[in-house]
């Protein structure tokens, strides 16, 4: 029998308890150890909750640690720092700054002997994939990605952070119609408010001026005023009932045409009740790649793109063929 | 600038024509032969047709071969035997034979320094990709793979034996309604007659007993006795002119649970105008990866499973992560 993948997890939020969980299912896999700022962290697993400087003394306990930080200000600095010790995935998902990130983890992951697979997760991760796929098969083509129904966090800030509002949700949306129009084979030019729309939900303190908290929403520059934009009020109560959750997905689409201009569409969409949690789910698919391809002897960053799909799977190759193909 | 990828293209119906349009507007590859056995045939693209003997003369003038074969006779046979003398790419989709035809093609491409891709296409291909991919993502869960609307051959074939019978085409069409009940996060166990349905469209004999050619179509053992199956009788122009394409396509799902039994869709959906032109698009792109990993060393049968998807884009590494990430 094959030793298990041994795996820490560094950070413990909703991607890191995500993680947990997904770990502590995998067969073929052992939680080791959170790595944590906070020492007196309580976790689900019951396994050592470890400081980040002590964590370098795990480095031959553990065979690939999870990046569970955010993006906006961890994992830029987190996975370069951690890539020198172990091997490493992480998510992050500040689309315009990965060929810096990419190049900061490939120049230690080279120089320490490590494997690094940044930007998993779905978008960017499995979004760009079927993005990558379908353009090569459809090189004659269009490409469409829309998001949500979801939550997205920056939005959700930006809201709160005006005066009156206790708190508040919202939530992207494709526009009504636009994914049957798609995917019926049409390749219309869309603007960014044919593309997508806006759904607020809104906790106002007891007497703030609801008229005006709605007007400086929809003409937010950047965040809303492009955009056909609702903001629904509602009470503390029914907004903890009803938008506690991370729901998230959405679509890629390519549209192209092959020979005799014979149309030919491919869709991949996701729907998920909880966001975080598929991130961290596809996290533990890569950190079984990153484990094996380090095991063959490579080193470096890599991404969803580098990695055959095979290394994935708890299957065998020979039953995957069998099975699968 | 690196030289182009020279192809070949074994067999020229359907697949072989798409293949030719393709590898015509791919810009890194050049077409080099048709190889046929029909000597006097005409191609569009003017290149030379080998005959399959003289073919073996043209293996240092072509660096993979499109075997445009199809599975019930051809690739079979002529995988293995091409693969003595050629890199190769084919769309075998005999599914409970893929593992001979693997072992097959392996020994003879391991044993003459090859690589043959073999069962690209979309089913097997992007469909079993999907499958392996989800199913790592997230392995508490169902799967289900639904095809069409779209043509079978084989099922229009058994009708077009019957008694009375001038021609036929069979669409399978997922039941009414399922797609949209896996796509809402339930997951059904289904019975044969609960996925699919059969649509069949008749040209009859002028004076054939219609009833009783409805009645063996819809009482045939395994091709129809357990769908729901209509039969429409329509004149030979009319047939002309509404079912001489080769539409099909299909979805994949991947239904699942995560921390918390949130439930998470996968989803991976086809529309396609022309099923045989979809199927040499893949074949090209797996030609792609087919070369790169040959020159990098590496020999034997591969599948979908063993390539990363950077090899099948005309895109460097580096502007996959800026652009496609």
């Amino acid at each position: 029998m094959q030793n298990k993948i041994r795996i820490g997890i560094v950070g413990y939020g909703n991607v890191g308890k995500g993680a947990e969980h997904a770990v502590l299912n995998a067969p073929d896999m052992e939680l080791v150890a959170i790595i944590s700022r906070r020492l007196n962290l309580e976790v689900a697993s019951k396994v050592p909750v470890v400081t980040v400087e002590d964590c370098i003394n795990w480095s031959d306990k553990i065979d690939v640690l999870l990046m569970c930080g955010g993006s906006a200000t961890d994992l830029m600095v987190q996975t370069p720092y951690f890539t020198r010790y172990f091997n490493t995935v992480d998510s992050f998902d500040t689309h315009v700054r990965i060929p810096e990130h990419f190049d900061n983890v490939d120049k230690v992951a080279k120089a320490s002997g490590h494997i690094s697979v940044i930007s998993t997760g779905w978008d960017p991760g499995l979004f760009s994939l079927n993005r990558a796929i379908a353009e090569s098969i459809l090189p004659q083509g269009s490409d469409y990605t829309f998001w949500g129904p979801g939550v997205s966090q920056g939005h959700s800030d930006a809201i709160r952070r005006i005066d009156g509002v206790l708190d508040a949700k919202q939530y992207t949306l494709p526009v009504d119609g636009i994914i049957e129009t798609i995917r019926s084979g049409q390749t219309p030019t869309l603007t960014t408010r044919e593309k997508h729309k806006r759904d607020c939900y809104v906790v106002a303190e007891a007497g703030a001026n609801l008229a005006l908290i709605e007007k400086t929403i929809k003409e937010m520059p950047n965040y809303f005023a492009d955009y056909d934009t609702t903001v629904t009020f509602l009470s503390a109560e029914q907004f903890q009932a009803e938008h506690s959750n991370m729901p998230h997905g959405g679509f890629v689409f390519r549209s192209g045409i092959t020979a005799n201009n014979h149309k030919q569409v491919v869709e991949f969409a996701l729907k998920l009740d909880s966001n975080p949690e598929f991130t961290a789910n596809a996290m533990v698919a890569y950190a079984r790649a990153a484990h094996r391809i380090h095991q063959s002897g490579e080193v470096g960053a890599m991404t969803v793109f580098d990695i055959a799909p095979k290394h994935l799977s708890l299957r065998s190759n020979a039953e995957l063929r069998a099975e699968l193909l």
